[in-house]
């Protein structure tokens, strides 16, 4: 199987586990399901759940371990979206495509659609088919990264906008690094038995990778297109926001690119040949255009 | 120990544990865990966990082993009060006497700060010193009570107003008495083994409970002053919402009460003494003036 084939399926994976297990529920109050699914279903990457269930596979672990703690990430993931794109935060209409979810259902259901996403991630380890204290381990993990000092610490320093290089690195570590760093470590966890060297190498190459993430969605927001990001650019030098292209340019944001994107790859040199597709999971990643 | 004198005690405990048990981390977004705390220090009765302690020694178990259960159930509370109060949910100013957290704080850092105490909720779980199949079962009762099936389908129900006498007792068993019921279960759990009849029987002392105190707060919003309840009255009535007090008129709200605190009395019935506190508990929320 070629990367490409293996990329598109276990994304399609991801995307069906999404699906299956997002939130549903009583008649009565359907429209805040209807909301929270209109995001789940707004055509995300699954990025996170994808990265979970390879790291799982390169640890020897199975499909089914895995995929309720990967949506766990991802029903995070799309939650902090739908939070984020409100008109107190950064006033977004536009998210992969489609009218965001309070232009589509209003802000009082786009915030409950939101709190129903974080609850519901919580609630899906929960219900995941595995002893207690697997289960008791995953609620740890993604608490703790997805909390105010990890995902929401991130979003608090974006508000007000990094003011150095030093700060960027941490809003970025845990804007966007935190949700990578928990699917790797939920992935290892799940894989069974994972040691701790699997672990500080599976959690290494996420770090990276975050950051190779989030640098390129920077230089997205300068040089990407409108139609194929499915999102509106120039969003931050409108609004001022100090990123690494305001800080070192195009050539040297595109530098730190390559830079973590190796690190990342190098987190996985003890994994041989198991490592492959995650390797190159960082490569396409780092020359994505949307 | 009275009973005015064990509540204001039970009262002590759990306000200490609340506070010490608060979201705190990284400097770097310190005005996150301000506004978080300042909701949670702005005067709550502390009913919830309360209620999780108590139940928990009915049935013999210990203080150090339910609180961070409780603690979970306020900080779920706090948050939903936090977005609740925001413009475009409630938009109330006013709040157990103090400013609310996004008219002190901005509406983006009380957004952030209830999505913290949210999250928190559940670390606050994960970090509990429990076996990991008490914090799997933990994690189960809380978020499944305070999801969208829950406490967030109660929100729902309410902003669009319920329609019947049958919508509206779905609306208070959802929006108010989903966490009562979680305290009550969360406190069973932690008292060690609980029989099935013990935990049905704090589960129906909850639920008639939550009924109650929401009839109440529909009576003190008519009859009720603003200076002892520390928010704004008549906001139902303004906002042209059906309550217990519209479609009941003010005598069969309180024939309501007097009705539900009884079945919540009775539910007790197999505890015998054991079950004082929470009988004389029932009763003095059903005298409240605030």
């Amino acid at each position: 199987m070629t990367f490409t084939e293996e990329l598109k399926l276990k994304t399609q994976i991801a995307d069906t586990w999404v699906k299956k297990l997002a939130p549903s529920g009583d008649d009565i109050h359907k429209e805040v399901f209807e909301a929270a699914n209109y995001s789940i279903n707004a055509g995300g990457k699954r990025i996170r759940p994808v990265i979970a269930l390879a790291v799982c596979e390169m640890l020897g672990g199975r499909e089914e371990d895995v995929m309720p703690f990967a949506c766990a990430v991802e029903y995070i993931h799309t939650y902090s979206l739908i939070h984020d794109d409100l008109p107190c935060m950064d006033n977004d209409d536009l998210r992969r495509g489609v009218p965001t979810c309070h232009v589509k259902y209003g802000e009082a259901l786009a915030l409950l659609a939101g709190d129903t996403l974080l609850n519901h991630a919580f609630e899906t380890i929960a219900n995941a088919n595995a002893p207690g204290e697997t289960i008791a381990k995953a609620l740890k993990i993604l608490s703790a990264l997805s909390g105010a000092n990890g995902m929401i610490g991130g979003q608090v320093i974006d508000i007000r906008g990094a003011k150095s290089h030093e700060e960027l690195l941490i809003l970025h570590k845990k804007k966007t690094g935190a949700l990578i760093v928990a699917a790797a470590k939920l992935g290892a966890l799940a894989s069974g038995r994972p040691n701790d060297e699997d672990f500080l190498a599976a959690e290494g190459f996420a770090e990276n990778l975050g950051l190779a993430f989030q640098i390129k969605d920077d230089i997205l927001d300068i040089e990407g297109d409108v139609a194929t990001l499915g999102k509106n650019i120039n969003r931050d030098s409108e609004t001022g926001k100090v990123t690494f292209v305001t800080l070192f340019g195009i050539d040297g944001a595109k530098a730190a690119l390559d830079e973590y994107t190796g690190k990342a790859k190098a987190a996985l040199y003890r994994f041989g040949d198991r490592g492959n597709f995650l390797s190159q999971l960082a490569e396409s990643l780092a020359l994505r255009n949307r």
